[in-house]
């Protein structure tokens, strides 16, 4: 039976890898890699660097798979995500059949953990409803951008015995939601969060969190909002792309 | 200047420890250890696992903090547990300026993420507002029981484009937030989800994740519930303690 390994790499910094990681580098002799696309050198970079650092046997091989066009203007709906999902299973199961032995063991390498906003998951079931090719399949967590921010912030996520939120910009847009005091941000093409006009509200964010690249800022809200676009498009500009993530967080007020 | 890391270890399996950790566990001289009495021998033995597996030179220290006692029926209240942090924080003061040296490396192992429902963070906040000693420090981060979840189950943890909600048994037993389709609960003493009575969630469970006595339950949730609560019950007898983390999730409706 083919054997597929989903390998989060952590979100930004080679020694984010956990010895898991680096032993199911070891185990797969095939890697297969999506392409795309030039403006996401950032993954090619990262998985070279971890690819060189840890893997004792430089046998493998690297598969390339293209990444199907997207149509953006209906990304909003679940059933253009699914039709993307599809087209993108019917590459993967392809790759799949011509390269994989039928014994042989096979990895994706994700951005991060493969458990957060990312579709491998999602195009592996895919792939093993169309039945026309079968395989086990493990998955190994890896450090998120939410921890990466967390830590290089030095924040708990959480305030005591309150829950963790994650969510994206475009949700942001709407509103902190009910009851919540904070909310983790990814996924924001702008800033979403300089819309809130809520004078309470923190922020804490971070791009390109454990590159070399990385940049912190940090304040009230209002204060720090327009410091924070302004420096996110001067970013986007300089490095020809951007992935941020930040943390909303209302000021506490007291309860009983 | 003093040297404090503070190094999430993963939450359960040696091998989920990153390559960051390591070079931090190797670059402490000193372990601050918080004793919680016999019955969370659990982080005790991933400890020691981990210390003489990854630490290559054994020099090193371990110092251990006792845990003050905790009103547990004051546990609700805010007010309550930033009593608790003042006097640990007043003993991991002690313990810093009598074990470190003034231009000492030290460090404290956290079970999973420093960032997700622990209190390091938020004591050493306290120790350095008391101003009695001053240290720098950085925080490692490393994977929750959330991602070790998602990873034994293969689940991704969002639907697209949805968020991510972490949250504690005790507001779970108020019901799934409104507007959301899912939560990871943790910290549930007894099993919420079981009254939350929607016949349409599915639950992913996960007992000792990642550790040789690891179980995992999953299915819809009316069906499962009872087996579920009784497991757990049977378990927390059989080991002394346990430590369980769960997903419920809405079938998914379709959308526009
Ligand atoms: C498609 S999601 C992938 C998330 C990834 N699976 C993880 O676990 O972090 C991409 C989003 O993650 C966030 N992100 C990923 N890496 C980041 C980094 N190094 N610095 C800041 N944000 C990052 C950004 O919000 C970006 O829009
Ligand atoms: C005080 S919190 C610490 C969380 C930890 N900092 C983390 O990042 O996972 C303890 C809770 O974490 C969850 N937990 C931690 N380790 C676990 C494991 N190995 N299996 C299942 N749940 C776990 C349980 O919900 C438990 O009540």
């Amino acid at each position: 039976m083919r054997q597929i390994l989903v390998i989060g790499l952590g979100a930004g910094d080679p020694d984010y890898v956990t010895m898991q990681a680096v032993d199911a580098l070891n185990a797969a002799e095939v890697f297969f890699v999506v392409d795309k696309g030039e403006d996401k050198s950032s993954l090619l970079e990262l998985r070279e660097q971890i690819c060189d650092r840890y893997i004792r046997d430089d046998g493998y091989r690297l598969v390339t798979i293209p990444e199907p066009p997207r149509d953006r203007r209906a990304a909003a709906y679940v059933g253009a995500v699914d039709d993307w999902h599809e087209r993108r299973a019917e590459l993967f199961e392809a790759a799949i059949l011509h390269h994989l032995p039928e014994d042989g063991c096979g990895a994706f390498l994700v951005w991060g953990d493969p458990a957060l906003y990312d579709s491998t998951l999602r195009i592996i079931d895919h792939i093993l409803a169309r039945g026309a090719v079968d395989f086990d399949y493990r998955v190994i967590p890896g450090i998120t951008a939410v921890q990466a921010l967390a830590a290089r912030h030095r924040l708990p996520l959480n305030r005591i015995g309150e829950p963790v939120h994650i969510t994206t910009g475009r949700r942001l847009a709407a509103g902190l939601p009910e009851d919540l005091d904070s909310a983790v941000v990814m996924l924001d093409a702008g800033f979403a969060a300089a819309d809130l006009n809520d004078p309470d509200l923190h922020v804490y964010w971070g791009a390109y969190l454990g590159t070399p690249n990385e940049v912190l800022r940090s304040g009230p809200l209002p204060e720090v909002a327009d410091e924070i676009a302004a420096t996110k498009r001067e970013l986007r500009e300089r490095h020809g792309w951007i992935m941020d993530t930040y943390l909303v967080r209302r000021e506490r007020r007291e309860r009983p």
